[in-house]
């Protein structure tokens, strides 16, 4: 990563994310209830006070219905002797999202279609829900299950399915014009670390940049905690014409704790404002970072992405679901995410953050001919002379490419240097009424 | 060439193909005359009954003016000592087509230039015509010529040059829409199998699988019997305007019976319907296909796509001209020509031509925020894994895709599948009511 | 470089243009003075009479202002010991250009502070201006000058900056259309070859082969002579609005004596006509050229490519500033320009204006099907095999082509051939009534 202007202590906030990941990890989320709602209390501790908005179970939201809330309280198999096969208390993963209560007596083949394990990865407990079909079910991993015995079992879960609310906490801190950049994350899932808690920590402490940003940023941000799928979908449903209307851009942020190369998903687009900023972002920033197809399966940004809205979001993450094998399983655990890459991605964010604000249209003050750059002082005399030159050349750059007709993130795409070394001197020429800003 | 869902037994096909051409083969065709009438008797064998098109010797079309009919009976060269030379009896290559009547002797001197040979293939005996300049020659293999000694020779050409039509058929295939599809070959060569029978007795063979497909096509066919050049351009004098009105593709085939890869010959346009589905199918068929540019010379798709037509129509061959040595010599003759060749050739022709009916421009019926798979049991649940993801993907990738914009041939460009694996799967969306046909 | 049709003898003319350049390589130039004035005298030995241009000092031009005329009789500095050091006499880069008059003794310690010299090459004098700024200084070798004994010296300067005017020369052939082409160069460095005299001896052997070119040209050519920045700056500001009314190319002409291979500069637009004719004609001609973006630092074409005017100037050269050490020193003499790399030059460069002339748009007169080109006796029947194709090949090329839509140039680039070629082509089909300017 090449040395950013816009500095931050990536060391010391990284550690910071991963204790708020440790005090997220133990909580039993689902999309709709108290596991959900208790941890948006804990964010909060970070971002200051959540707008939230509620969808009420039953709720159409397009195709989709809101569903149930879900409480467990108790979860468990016992084997033939009575011992405990698995049990909620040892890892909240064992039960299946969501599943309805029950307390019964089978036999082993009956039992069998209601446990989920992963053969190919004999140590590890799946993550499995079932928002939107009635039935119970437990994972455990493989190992264990191949130990299972022949012989009549007892499991028992203690849940409840009540109607109640879908909800989500937003985030906005207003700029100065009313354009929208979004940053959606989501947090439903129980007991995993980088899918999911590395996005909702990471968007936390950008809501927290953003409140202290020393001036007031040109757009305006919504930073949205939602449950996956289900919170986009009711958004949407609610915000939709408002994002159509003013959103410039947006990501969704998920799986940014893993210590791989950065990942970018376009947009539906491919060329919005959005993707521009995180390619110039990321081309200038991580050598070994990848830029991935809009199509490909994932996650939000496909209801934000769908025809109808076609909105300018893409999604910034490090390693995708197909890259590491941890995804959807207890080993995607607080070993697995690390402060440092937390920290790094808090910064990397950042900086596409900044380079949505640098990057202002602007044009000429003095489009005819070239003006004389040393009665102002503008000749750069000090420096080593490759500076000076670098420092000569942006400097007639801008003065000649901007035009009105294109803005500075597309000015530094095409001058190759990144946003942040070209910003400042737009801001110099601004000082001395060569530049301005299309209104 | 992988598995396609358009299946037929090309293989069959391909023998009763081979027979056809082995029946044409004999007849000694040219531009008009009674060779080319009798040659489209016999191909309505299998296509049934054919339009017949009638164009007067003597009428303006463009810049053409059509010829006279040549009716030929006899021809043959003697040595001195009485012996024969060549006789049309042994190949009707040996007499230039059209050549006006002659009975003269002459000396070898004077009768050198009426021959015609090809030192660099001294085997082969060359093709020649003369159909607008009054004259007469014969064509004979280099071998032979070499062994003629001085002396006075016998040239006998017992031929009519008379008033009459140049004739084309023509095969209508009603769709359930106007818009049109165009599979024009020519058939105007004498003994010569690849250029040209085999383009006659595939689209003959077309013609058949068109008027026996299970539904009504989407698109109105039109397959067209002509003889080369003056033939598109007398159809194009009568039913150019409707074709600039109704056109959406169309493809000359020519040199369809040898076994090399396939090449495609783009349409002036190069980014047409026909460009796209010829390139889709051979992209996913054929990995030796070459695609070659408009501007080659070739044949009569520079008469469809002069600058004042421009429609949209390419070329089907696989070896092209400048491929094949065998070319407008005795040695393009059956055996050159396979019947696997010919089965392979219709099967890609007929992919392309499903490909084309399966183009149809869709839009989601529900396009805002992903559709719910499950509760709609669109959820594949049995097949390998792979299988399984790829159907889901192919699904949520058509749904999304699809707004409406652009056809079913982009959006498998665009997703890097087949259309014949993609189409059944809008059409299952089609079904559910997810997907819509634009009007 | 491939044989070119529009042949001229560069050899003889290299040799005259050396000449030339040897005779304007003594003169005292600065962009206001009599050495310009001198210099443009002698270049209308080989161009005829020039439009003078003057615009007065203390004119205002955009962000500009006239500079005063500087007049320069002598100037030398002499060391403790009387012994002179440097002296105008030797070499008029020993003075810094637009020096104001001194004499005056000073120590060495603050002599240093008007002393200029280059480290790493310690036997160039460089050059130095100081157009806008009243100061006064000396270039001189690091050799010479780490010779320097501390003591009094003793600086003469004899100088005036007095109020006249910044000229230009400017040569205007008429062409049948009021449609104008540029070539622009400047002439305003002391004694230095490559840079600058190069440009203005190859312009003016232009302007000498244009005015006495056998037809007149379509376009009305515009040769200007001018100071380098502030001859741009004011000639836009009289002339500004007819270029933008009228001006179909431009090349700013400079750096074209030394033995490199050919550079061309974009215009600011990078698609115009200056930038296809420059590319075509290289490409076909200089494998080794190179094309560089616009948007380096080079001269007047950043005035005539200033957002306002956007005019479609490139800059055509050889060897750039940064490719030549000998740039802007006494190293850029007359062994570094050779007659051999005029000549080549002017050649390329009249290539170029060629092929702007052969740049036509033309259409098929007969659009609808191919002509026959038998009647018209067209067919090449002479000629090697490969020779008569490819003339055939061309003929039907541009009968298609010649829609009326684009210009023999990008026909030419379509086709992969160079205009060269395929313009006596047009000319044939024109001469057979087949294909016409579009008006």
């Amino acid at each position: 990563m090449s040395a950013a202007r816009p500095a931050l202590d990536a060391a010391a906030l990284g550690s910071q994310m991963h204790e708020l990941a440790t005090e997220l990890f133990p909580i039993t989320r689902s999309v709709a209830g108290p596991g959900f709602r208790d941890s948006l209390d804990i964010l909060e501790g970070v971002t200051g006070p959540m707008e939230r908005h509620r969808f009420e179970t039953g709720t159409r939201a397009f195709d989709w219905t809101v569903p149930q809330e879900w409480v467990i309280r108790e979860a468990w198999i016992k084997d033939p002797a009575g011992d405990t096969v698995v049990s909620l208390a040892d890892s909240n993963l064992h039960v299946v999202s969501h599943s309805e209560p029950v307390h019964r007596r089978m036999a082993l083949d009956e039992l069998q279609s209601h446990l989920w394990s992963l053969p190919e990865q004999p140590d590890a407990i799946p993550y499995r829900t079932s928002y939107y079909n009635r039935s119970w079910g437990f994972c455990l991993t493989e190992r264990r299950r191949r130990r299972l015995e022949p012989g009549e079992y007892e499991v028992y879960i203690d849940s409840d399915l009540t109607d109640g609310h879908v909800e989500m906490g937003e985030i906005t801190i207003p700029g100065s014009t009313t354009e929208e950049i979004l940053l959606s994350t989501y947090l439903c899932h129980p007991s995993m670390a980088n899918n999911e808690l590395s996005g909702p920590v990471v968007v936390a402490y950008m809501a927290k940049l953003l409140a202290e940003r020393e001036r007031q940023p040109r757009f305006t941000y919504r930073l949205l905690f939602a449950p996956e799928t289900i919170g986009a979908v009711c958004y949407l449903s609610r915000f939709g014409d408002r994002l159509l209307e003013r959103l410039a851009a947006g990501y969704v942020v998920t799986c940014v704790g893993d210590p791989g190369d950065f990942t970018y998903k376009l947009s539906r687009r491919g060329d919005s404002l959005a993707d521009r900023a995180a390619k110039h972002v990321l081309g200038f920033s991580d050598e070994g970072h990848q830029v991935i197809d809009f199509y490909l399966p994932r996650s939000d940004e496909r209801q934000y992405g769908s025809p109808g809205f076609n909105l300018p979001v893409g999604s910034f993450l490090r390693s995708t679901a197909s890259d590491f094998a941890e995804y959807h399983t207890s080993l995607d655990d607080l070993t697995f995410v690390t402060a440092g890459a937390l920290g790094d991605s808090l910064a990397m964010l950042h900086r596409i953050v900044e380079a949505l604000e640098a990057a202002e249209t602007l044009e000429a003050v003095l489009p005819y001919c070239e003006p004389q750059l040393s009665p102002r002082g503008l000749y750069p005399t000090t420096g080593a002379l490759r500076q000076v030159e670098q420092s000569r050349a942006d400097m007639m750059f801008l003065l000649n490419y901007c035009d009105g007709g294109t803005d500075l993130l597309a000015a530094a795409d095409r001058w190759q240097r990144p946003i942040w070394d070209l910003r400042p001197v737009a801001d110099l020429l601004m000082d001395h009424d060569l530049l301005r800003p299309v209104q």
